[in-house]
C-alpha cells in the first residue's frame, strides 16, 4: 500500500440559488475579471444574466472570452492568455463544462509565462503559477470543477493532450443542478459514462490499496447507475441532478486513488478517438470501456471483476468467478448502451479502421499504456477491432 | 434537499514515513513552534524522538506543553494559550490523539485573545483567528485531524462543551497508520465505536438528502466493521490501521453531512457521562447507541433502519420492514459488545441511575435534544434506562 498526499483545497458551493455568494467569493481574488465560456447555452438558461448581474452588484470589472468549444482548442488558450494580459486580468470565472473550465485552467497558466501555453502540454514545461480560477459548473461529467487537470487539443498536430498542476485547482466552485437541467439526454447519457469510466480506471487496478476507497468507488458506480436514467426521463429532477454532479466532482478529484499507483488505459484511448474525430468523449469512453475489461479479464485480475461485478451490480456471489466476471461486464454494456442508449460500436459513429494504427500508437506513445494491464500497440489495435 | 458549502482545505500526508515533509511545512507558517502532546505515549513509541530531529532538521526552535489529558481539560488550554503568547508561538504542531489535538486547536484560538479561552465554549464567543495548527495524529477516532471542532471538560463546572470554527482546521495533518500499531486493543475498540458512532449519527437523519453520501457512509461503516477487529487480533496490521485511518477522517470531517440540518443525539447524551464520570467516549456512545435506535424506531422511521440493515448488515430484504430494523439493530449490538469486547452496560461501568435526571436535563439543555427524533429529558432518562 503506497502512501500519499490528499490535498483537495476547492471550497464548493453546492446547491440552488449559491451563486449569491459569487461576488463576495470574486472579490477575494481582485477586480477584473475575465468570464470565460461556450457557445451561448449559458445565455439560453438565464445563467449569464445571473452571473453578470452578481459580478456587477459586487463593483467587479468584467471581460469575456466566449466560444470555447467541446475538446477545447490551444487557440482558445492562447487567445484566452493574451486577453489577460491586455486586460491586466486577476481573477478567472469559467461557466460551462468541463471543456469551459479546461481550457480556462490553461489560460490561467498561459497569462503568467512569455512562451506558447501549448508548450506546458507538449513539452511538459511545468506550472509554477496561475491565475485564480473560480468556475460555475453547467454540465456533471468531467470533474474539472474540483481538480488540477485539463485538457486541450491542437488540431494542427491532431494531438490531444491532458495534464494537471496544482497552480490549476479551482479557488472556488459554485454546483448548482438546476444550472444541468437542461443537459440533453444524450449529453447526461455520456456524462454518465464519463464518470463510470474516471471511477473504473481508479478501480479496475491490482495495487492493494484502501478497502474503504473502494467500497466509496462502488458507492458512487451505483450512485451513477441509479440516478442517470432518471435524470434522462426527467430533465429537472433535482434529487437526480444533484446525486450525479456531486459524483461527478468526486469521481475525479484524486480523492479515490489514494496511494495507487495511476495509470489510465480508456481514457488514452479515447483521447485518440476524439483527437481525430471530435467525438463526444464519453461516447467513445462508453464504447472502449465494456471491450477493454473484456481484453483484460484473465485468472490474474478476476477477482476485481468479481468485486465490481458482486458490489455494484448484486451479482449472485455463488456463481464461478469468470461467470461473474462476465455477467459483470454484461451488466454494465447493459448500461450503458441500453440504459442510457449510446451507440455501441465504432461503424456507428464512422470510426475507420484505418485509422486503429495510428490512434494505437498514439494512445501508447508508440511504446507501452502502462495501466490495469500494460497494453502494446498490437492490443489496442485488438480492443479497437472488438469495438466495431 | 439542503445546500451546502463544502470547504475541507487540510493537507493530508497518508502512510509510513511522511514525518519527512514536517519541517518544510511548518516552516510555511513560521520559526517557533509549540509541541503539544499527552501522556508520554508518543515517547514509547518513538515518534516523539523523531518530530523534535525534523523539527531542529527544519532549523525551528520549539517549547512544549505536554500532560494534556484524556477528554481535555480548560485548563491545559489555558496554560497552552499563555504559553504561545509568552514565548511569541507562531505554529503549534499537536502530536496525539483528538484529545491532544482539540485542546491545540482551543490553545490555538486562546492564543490569539486577551480573555478566558473557556469564554469560546462557555459563551459562543465566535473564534476570527487562531494560531495555524499541524497534526500527527496517533489514534484513529475523533477525526479531529480533519474537522473544525473540539471538546473541552471543565471539571470546575462538570461541563464538556464541543464547537466548531473554520480558524481552528488544521493547514496539515500526517496520518501514518504504524504510529497506531501501539494503541491497545480496548482503545482500538472504542475508537471504533466512536466512528460508527459519528456515521451513524449523520446516517440516521428523515431529511433527504444526497443517496451518494449515503453509500459512502454504508461503506465507511463496512470498512470499520471488517477492519476494526483484525486491528485488535493484529495491532500491527497495516492493512486494518490505514483502513480505520483514513476512514476516522472522512467520518467526521463534514463532507458526509451534504446539506442536512445536523443534529447529533448520541453524542451530547455521552457527553454527559463523561463529564460526570470521565469514562472513555467511544465506549459511551458503544452503550448508548443500540438503545438510542430502539427507542427511535417506529413506522416513520423505520426505512432507515432497514437501509442500513440491507447496506451494511446484508440483512436479506425479503423480510418484514420491523423485522429488518430489529436484526440491524441486533447485529450492530453484536459488533460493539461481541466483536469489540466493548461493556454492553451502564451496570458494569458503575454508572447510577441517580445521575440520570441531571446527565439527561443537560444533555437537551433543559429543552429539547433535536436529532433524528426529537428527545425531550423524560425521552433521555428512558434511553438511559435501557443501558443499565
Amino acid at each position: 500500500m503506497n502512501s500519499f498526499v490528499y490535498n483537495i483545497p476547492v471550497k464548493v458551493y453546492f446547491g440552488e440559488n449559491q451563486l449569491i455568494h459569487l461576488g463576495e467569493e470574486l472579490s477575494k481574488y481582485g477586480k477584473r475579471v475575465l468570464l470565460t465560456y461556450g457557445g451561448g447555452t449559458i445565455k439560453k438558461i438565464g445563467l449569464y444574466d445571473k452571473v453578470i448581474e452578481e459580478i456587477e452588484k459586487a463593483g467587479l470589472e468584467v471581460y469575456e472570452l466566449s466560444g470555447i468549444e467541446p475538446n477545447p482548442r490551444i487557440n482558445s488558450v492562447r487567445e484566452g492568455a493574451q486577453l489577460c494580459k491586455d486586460k491586466n486580468i486577476d481573477v478567472l470565472l469559467a461557466v460551462g463544462g468541463g471543456s469551459t473550465i479546461d481550457a480556462t485552467k490553461w489560460i490561467a497558466a498561459g497569462a503568467c509565462v512569455d512562451f506558447d501555453p501549448w508548450d506546458f502540454l507538449s513539452k511538459k514545461v511545468s506550472v509554477k503559477k496561475a491565475l485564480p480560477i473560480l468556475t460555475v459548473l453547467t454540465l456533471a461529467a468531467t470533474g474539472s470543477e474540483m481538480d488540477n487537470g485539463g485538457v486541450i487539443s491542437n488540431p494542427e498536430t491532431k494531438d490531444k493532450i491532458g495534464l494537471g498542476a496544482d497552480p490549476l485547482l479551482p479557488k472556488v466552485s459554485f454546483l448548482d443542478p438546476t444550472y444541468t437541467y437542461t443537459v440533453s439526454q444524450y449529453q447526461t447519457a455520456c456524462g454518465a459514462a464519463d464518470m463510470m469510466s474516471h471511477i473504473i480506471e481508479v478501480y479496475f487496478n491490482m495495487d492493494q490499496d484502501l478497502y474503504m476507497l473502494d467500497t466509496f468507488m462502488e458507492g458512487m458506480m451505483k450512485t451513477i447507475i441509479k440516478y442517470a436514467p432518471i435524470a434522462m426521463k426527467e430533465p429537472d429532477n433535482y434529487e437526480a441532478r444533484a446525486n450525479l454532479m456531486w459524483t461527478s466532482s468526486w469521481a475525479i478529484n484524486g480523492f479515490i486513488n489514494g496511494g495507487k499507483q495511476l495509470a489510465w488505459s480508456c481514457h488514452p484511448m479515447e483521447h485518440e478517438l476524439s483527437a481525430l474525430y471530435d467525438i463526444t468523449h464519453g461516447l467513445g469512453l462508453a464504447i472502449l470501456t465494456p471491450r477493454w475489461l473484456k481484453y483484460c479479464l484473465d485468472e490474474t485480475t478476476v477477482s476485481k471483476y468479481v468485486q465490481f461485478g458482486m458490489n455494484v451490480f448484486n451479482i449472485d456471489s455463488k456463481l464461478d468467478d469468470m461467470e461473474i466476471a462476465k455477467q459483470a461486464i454484461h451488466k454494465l454494456s447493459d448500461f450503458l448502451f441500453n440504459t442510457l442508449g449510446l451507440d455501441n460500436n465504432f461503424t456507428k459513429i464512422s470510426i475507420k479502421e484505418t485509422d486503429f494504427e495510428i490512434m494505437a500508437k498514439k494512445s501508447c506513445g508508440g511504446g507501452v499504456l502502462e495501466g490495469f494491464k500494460p497494453l502494446q500497440q498490437s492490443d489496442i489495435e485488438e480492443i479497437f477491432k472488438m469495438c466495431l
